[in-house]
């Protein structure tokens, strides 16, 4: 394979990229933007070698801890349980959370052969358990792979006396009623306040 | 910045990646799919040290003269005038051409600083005064700064007594004539065979 199809080969690993929109990009990387190629190379490079994952958390690291683990001033008390790192990033963007994280780094899916070894349930456990953990958030997504997980974590928790919450369901901000799926309605409705 | 953030940041100078399309990208590379980023970052490396331009064409070659270039049995007769290597790469997949290219790595677009100059008008002036060449096909694209570029070459052609053609305007294969602009339509009539 000459050097243009491999390129092209290699971008349509990325997600969303099809056949169409790789050539597109190494056209226009080549005719148009060569110093790019370089740089993303290196950056994909310097990636894959130095980032690993949190030893505490499992999020993206560079470091065996995480700048929220390692960050002793956040709130011990909370636990935050997200599928994955972008999850985490966008929790951590909202700017209204101030406690820690656990990353499942994916959700429990059994045909998938995803279970809870998988999703690091019992080192969720251990981390649970540790002394000054009083509530864990369940931010899993809410989609029913999602909810299955958080159903289950929920379970294990509470055989361990230790107390879960999910994040509350309702009407987005800036929608109109008329346009939100009838599930999400409902929710807001049972969970008025 | 650390190595996501780096990553992110080489992402998105991909033509239609912006900041969301390049986190998701990163995230999915790192969490599911790293064997593809030292593919992706050898790729890049390889096609931006090997892949130059044919000297002859100018199109995107890792020899010195491109494939077409050096086959010696396409027809001498026709030289194609397109603009980008991806445009020749679409006419070279009809399989209905079988004469050489000429590239011109751009459009006249004197706005930009594009003249004659730069789209290499004396190499194709050259080019077509060849022993041999008999017609010139003019493939730029019919926006307004191809259809210019297209304009200016065919007077510099009829100038030095080479006949030069344009591909024809007209409805697109599967099309329902009530959604078709009313200028290729025009254009259509009274191009009508």
């Amino acid at each position: 394979m000459n050097a243009l199809d491999s390129l092209i080969e290699a971008l349509k690993r990325l997600p969303g990229v099809g056949q169409k929109s790789a050539q597109r990009m190494a056209y226009h990387l080549l005719q148009h933007d060569r110093t790019a190629m370089p740089r993303l190379a290196g950056a994909l490079t310097a990636a894959v070698e130095r980032i690993k994952h949190c030893e505490r958390c499992h999020t993206f690291s560079e470091t065996p801890l995480c700048i929220v683990c390692a960050d002793a001033k956040r709130d011990r008390r909370l636990l935050c349980v997200v599928e994955t790192p972008a999850d985490q990033a966008a929790l951590e963007r909202t700017g209204s959370y101030l406690g820690y994280y656990f990353v499942l780094l994916g959700r429990l899916s059994p045909l998938d052969g995803v279970g809870t070894r998988q999703i690091g349930a019992a080192e969720l456990l251990a981390r649970a358990a540790e002394d000054g953990v009083e509530e864990v958030i369940l931010a899993t997504s809410f989609t029913a792979e999602g909810e299955a997980t958080a159903h289950v974590l929920a379970e294990a928790l509470r055989a361990r006396g230790i107390k879960s919450t999910r994040l509350a369901r309702g009407v987005p901000i800036g929608s109109e009623l008329e346009y939100v799926d009838l599930g999400t309605i409902a929710h807001a409705l049972s969970d008025r306040r």
